[in-house]
């Protein structure tokens, strides 16, 4: 196979050796395979992958289709379409996942789609579900919604039937989150301005965090997701004791495999739904080449775009 | 009636008339009325009384013996033994409750106990159960654990089966915290070795809520209800994230009278029976008549104590 490889801070396109499924793993022909934020730190040397995962080849979400599958495998075959959340290889023309965080691909999304849905989706679900208890009739800002968790979340908040405020810094992004859901889009810092939040969706960080916590309702629950604008907040006990509020935070690829098994059984049966009825979306902002990936990163890194950057073979 | 009056900072023993009891509410003669934390920020002016409870009156909890009830109450009767978390007026020889606030006293429990359980025990339930979801098997830290809500946690964790580890101060205090059940007791600032925490029940504040993030499991929850040694922290985020913690903070004082009945009915039903059955007790450290209340507050005040100072008639 070829893989995206990184040396030295850079990313260099050259061949390995095909992996071999383990047991319950599947063998994937990547056809599609979505960039994240966390790719550029990996990329710069401060996010290792976790133990069990390639630790050169970057990519944690990929779309492809199965040729060959461990002895213990029962969900998946050969010729199935699948996309999973990995916890690294993903940016390669072959990949392996274990069959319980494989979700099958509905026989209508394209495969870049496909391949920019798993780890953007399954994060905002977690977040917002998971742990923070979101339902309707709720109050939800998601802070830094024009990119890819942020899209996600705005649509997944707006199917249950809550209020969705979308702060977005781009004002020619606005209309196209408005598009996805949200009631209400506005610039960062007047997210104050339009609480009270039940739950906070956290993707900048800190500054947004701040601005955000005298806005939250009375057993407001806030979820840091991304820290990008900054991770240290100085945080008055008071304000979450008076409104009897929580912070919580997380990411997805720390977890153990039956954790990430939990949070794919939870989007196979809450969110592929949505996704094969047409009622979610993977907005896909540009496709690149898997040999191209360092041009891909590029225009990640440049910003102003709605969705995601996705890889394709 | 006589009742303890806050006024210009001080504490007055003054006539006053009795309360009239509401549709939903009972008038009781008080027989023991527990101090707590909250009553000495009220004297300095700080936490004045939610709206409908007496102004100038101190005291948020009591117990005593039903002398009258309102024309919609069905669940108790004159001569019934109450005690309860009341918004204000306790520390009086007359107050009111709504009976859905009302908890029946356990036949065996004398008066100073019954005056000193309401608050503290129905705050560490609620913190430990149902803010930090804590169950059996999990690690508990009780920051400082010798006053009031610290000796409640202490013992509802453990009669839990969660391993529990205790924060207290004085060094003479720590075989009592112990005999409360706690499996270790430690000096502030050690805590850390002591680790890892599930839960953290947070009595005291910043230095001690930032002493022991370091220390906290994956899926660790924190929930704050004392800041006496400060309020304000440097958090990062990231650690938030990479345990995926959560850090809430929480009063009883402010919620509706409905989220007050959801409390008492989880006590009633979790708690009284092991107070009835002796596996939990009310550490009384002290008792004063009620027309003493200032000699009360100084005892209160000069801390090394074990459990509750307590007002009776």
């Amino acid at each position: 196979m070829h893989a995206v490889v990184i040396r030295d801070g850079r990313l260099h396109w050259e061949e390995r050796d095909d992996p071999v499924p383990g047991d319950t793993e599947l063998l994937v022909e990547v056809k599609a395979a979505g960039l994240n934020g966390a790719d550029l730190v990996q990329r710069a040397g401060h996010y290792p992958a976790p133990p069990g995962w390639p630790t050169d080849i970057p990519g944690m979400e990929m779309a492809g289709e199965v040729v060959a599958v461990g002895r213990g495998v029962t969900l998946f075959g050969p010729g199935d379409r699948v996309m999973a959340v990995v916890g690294g290889g993903a940016q390669a023309t072959m990949a392996f996942v274990d069959e319980s965080h494989a979700l099958a691909v509905p026989a209508s999304l394209p495969w870049p789609e496909a391949g920019g849905f798993p780890e953007v989706f399954s994060t905002a679900y977690d977040a917002l579900f998971t742990q923070a208890g979101l339902a309707s009739g709720e109050r939800v800002l998601v802070s830094g919604a024009a990119g890819g968790v942020g899209t996600a979340g705005v649509q997944l908040a707006a199917v249950t039937g809550a209020h969705v405020v979308a702060t977005v810094r781009q004002p020619d992004r606005r209309a196209e989150v408005a598009a996805l859901g949200a009631n209400e889009v506005v610039a960062p810092g007047d997210e104050a301005a339009h609480g009270p939040y039940d739950v906070v969706l956290e993707l900048v960080g800190a500054p947004s965090l701040t601005a955000a916590l005298p806005a939250v309702a009375t057993g407001a629950r806030l979820v840091v997701i991304g820290v990008g604008g900054g991770s240290r907040i100085d945080l008055d006990l008071f304000s979450l004791m008076g409104k009897r509020a929580r912070i919580g935070g997380s990411t997805l690829r720390a977890r153990s495999r039956r954790e990430k098994a939990n949070v794919a059984a939870g989007v196979a049966r809450h969110v592929l739904p949505l996704l094969a009825s047409g009622r979610l979306r993977v907005p896909v902002c540009a496709t690149f080449p898997l040999a191209e990936a360092e041009a891909a990163y590029a225009r990640f890194t440049e910003g102003a775009k709605l969705g995601k950057v996705v890889l394709v073979a």
